[in-house]
């Protein structure tokens, strides 16, 4: 095993600069444009499991983005672990708020910065390289492993879910658990392990009103403005206390337990900072539940985007023709997307006043997932990220989504292992997006301590 | 009179190649970029004075785009009309719906396509043409004619309005009445003098929230979303019935009177037809008033613009920083742009939660204008149109707003005839934005005749 943490020490550098090499590809799968760009991710990532070892590795066709999968099956008896990331990244808009160009990674005071430099690329590579250092020291791995790397996790990975579904797949992708670095520690050099993901509901909202854009003093007064419909309709999603007017929204919603409600407490969660480092007088939640109890265990709305009218510079005396808004909720156990999109659409119907044609679009979804804590797995990584950051790891739940966790859970009836490795404030999804660079080093030791706890 | 007609008839093919010439220019005021466009058409504007045998032509400086004068003194013991008119124009986007370059005139079924082509180098070209006849035919005119053409009239006239409010200046303009196309004629083919139009108030408001874009999954139910906020504010401006929410608003507002409700009916004005032409199953608007009322003799209130957060194709999981939107308000005699704008900032503000900061802008307004019906000039005004339409005229109010009608009216002590040439279809401030040929043609027509009858 020291030897496996000496090779990682020794090649801190160089992996270093291989990050920045898979970061430099601009594999923004939101983005039709950049069709060619999550190719030659696909391929760079299908080069680092060759050259870390792995056998039979492959691009996967899809409907969309190719899946990239390798194995390593040399440990008869011990179990297997299936390791998953995605190669896709984020839109970089607004680019005039990036200290740096998004693709070009800069380091600076211990921060790697870059689109992906966190979410997805700098996490999953720690354990591509882990396995790596195993190989090339070892020449073996204390356990089975499994990679598959995605590319449409961004737009909520239709494609391999589908590709789940399949019974030849799930044959290919058989394994004990799946071990998945895409969250968030709970502080600054605090070992954490993720036992809960909220779900995921993304709706668009297009309103008509007349059939092209008109003189807002030659005809305002006389028809309905899809801008100012818009807005009666979102102001009509959630009240001034947070709660949601959807109907039925909350009927599946878990009740937040007391061992959780006490385990809460105990993180000592601070309102007062997390405000200050957002630059707000103050927060808002629906009421009745604290910061955390909010963000982990209960579902929100929020607008996303919203776009109509005139929007440069200056003042245009415009009535539009169109209005529209994204609009996503974060769901919790036992919602279910497909439900909460009905729901959603029925409302906004509705409320929505004659005057105006409307048009709403379900998106994309995920489910909400929850993890067993006593699974083999969990605790292997709970052991792996103490030894490497020094201290006792701490379980936590998340307020992002991953939907395709819960597909894994689901299709592949393995536990999911979330060793995050990011922090809150680490930009993702932002301009000027960064990974610790300590988080980097410790998060490939945890990768290596994991397959050694995970063996025993 | 003949000869001039006559002369207008021979001619009319080259004066629209030279208002394609004058169109080619993109001078949008609302944008930076176009300084040097503004000052380019504003020579062009110069040019046509001189050629037209306007004597003492002049660009006059302002802190913004230039002022052009021109007059011809010639008819002593005639009364003096001044001539205005604006060589700025709207933006042009969404750039996808125009079918033609917006700066490229297109005559199609008789009418000739291009931003700018009514509003309002159409518009003002046709009493330049009209006097340039005169001036080639019978070598003077009826009347003096004093010609003041701005480039600010889609920002608001600030400098315009500065201009007016200076002793010399006023003895530049000084003038028995005021003639001035730039506003609609009720129905095609129906010569119309407006006698009304309503005043503007255009406001900015600019919410923001976290200090920059979060990720929605992780940061959301913690702290209040600006764009939600913000529909929650233009929810509370207007209520179902249209009425305008912001205390005192309605306070100065002339009520209508029975006699302009008679007129109004007499003009026989159709809902149906109106919203089957936007394509609105429904027309909405203040309850309790007619159509024409609404438009005419009531204010409003409209978004011109919207934006927040990811506006592009696809979907982002983002919790934005900020959101704003553009807010104007038609006003009507005897309400006062700037209380407005004070009571609108002090409303808003009032209802803006304490979880998001807040800032609101007073981008420009005009106040609303209403002339006497008995006249001399609007009399003459009806009757050259009548004469050259073949038709009575009938006497409306408008929508739109032209803020420095009223300061003509206010600094100059004189009169101002609305001589309106476009229609409420043409699409002004839209997408192929389009003025009639026939207008173009009886246009110049109406103007010849004014100058005769104001003679009499």
């Amino acid at each position: 095993m020291d030897k496996v943490i000496g090779y990682l020490k020794e090649n801190f550098d160089n992996y270093l600069n291989e990050l920045k090499e898979f970061i430099a590809i601009p594999s923004i799968s939101a983005l039709a444009d950049h069709k060619k760009d999550m190719r030659d991710c696909a391929k760079f990532v299908s080069g680092q499991l060759k050259n870390a070892g792995m056998k039979n590795v492959k691009l996967i066709k899809t409907a969309g983005n190719p899946l990239v999968y390798g194995e390593w099956m040399g440990a008869p008896g011990k179990p297997t672990v299936l390791i998953y990331g995605h190669y896709d990244v984020q839109p970089v808009d607004p680019l005039d708020l990036w200290d740096n160009p998004p693709f070009e990674a800069t380091v600076k005071d211990g921060k790697i910065y870059a689109r992906g430099a966190n979410d997805n690329k700098g996490q999953c590579f720690v354990h591509i390289k882990a396995v790596e250092a195993y190989m090339k020291t070892e020449g073996k791995l204390p356990v089975n492993v499994k990679f598959l790397i995605e590319g449409e996790e961004e737009v909520g990975s239709g494609n391999l879910d589908k590709f789940l579904k399949d019974k030849e797949n799930k044959k290919l992708l058989k394994c004990d658990s799946v071990l998945i670095s895409d969250t968030s520690m709970y502080d600054e050099g605090v070992p954490t392990i993720s036992y809960g993901l909220r779900g995921l509901c993304y709706m668009e909202i297009e309103l008509t009103g007349p059939n092209r854009d008109l003189h807002s003093g030659s005809f305002g007064g006389s028809v309905a403005n899809p801008i100012n419909e818009l807005a009666k309709i979102i102001a009509k999603l959630q009240n001034d206390k947070g709660k949601i007017l959807i109907p039925e929204f909350y009927k599946n919603v878990r009740k937040v337990t007391k061992a959780e409600k006490e385990n809460i407490k105990s993180l000592k969660f601070s309102d007062k900072k997390y405000a200050k480092e957002l630059d707000v007088k103050e927060l808002f939640g629906e009421a009745g539940y604290s910061t955390l109890e909010r963000l982990w265990a209960r579902p929100t709305l929020d607008c996303n985007g919203i776009v109509g009218g005139f929007i440069e510079k200056g003042a245009k005396t415009v009535l539009p023709s169109k209005a529209s808004a994204k609009i996503s909720m974060r769901l919790v156990p036992d919602q279910d997307p497909k439900t909460v999109a009905k729901q959603f659409t029925k409302y906004v119907k509705s409320i929505a006043p004659k005057y105006v044609k409307i048009e709403v679009k379900d998106l994309h979804g995920g489910n909400p997932f929850y993890a067993p804590l006593d699974d083999r797995a969990v605790q292997a990584g709970a052991a792996a990220t103490a030894k490497a950051f020094g201290k006792k790891a701490v379980f936590t739940r998340e307020g992002g989504s991953i939907p395709i966790v819960v597909e894994f859970n689901k299709q592949l009836k393995a536990p999911v292992v979330l060793m995050g490795l990011g922090l809150d404030t680490d930009n993702i999804h932002s301009p000027n997006e960064h990974f610790r660079l300590e988080n980097f080093e410790k998060g490939l030791y945890s990768s290596a301590y994991f397959f050694e706890e995970y063996s025993k």
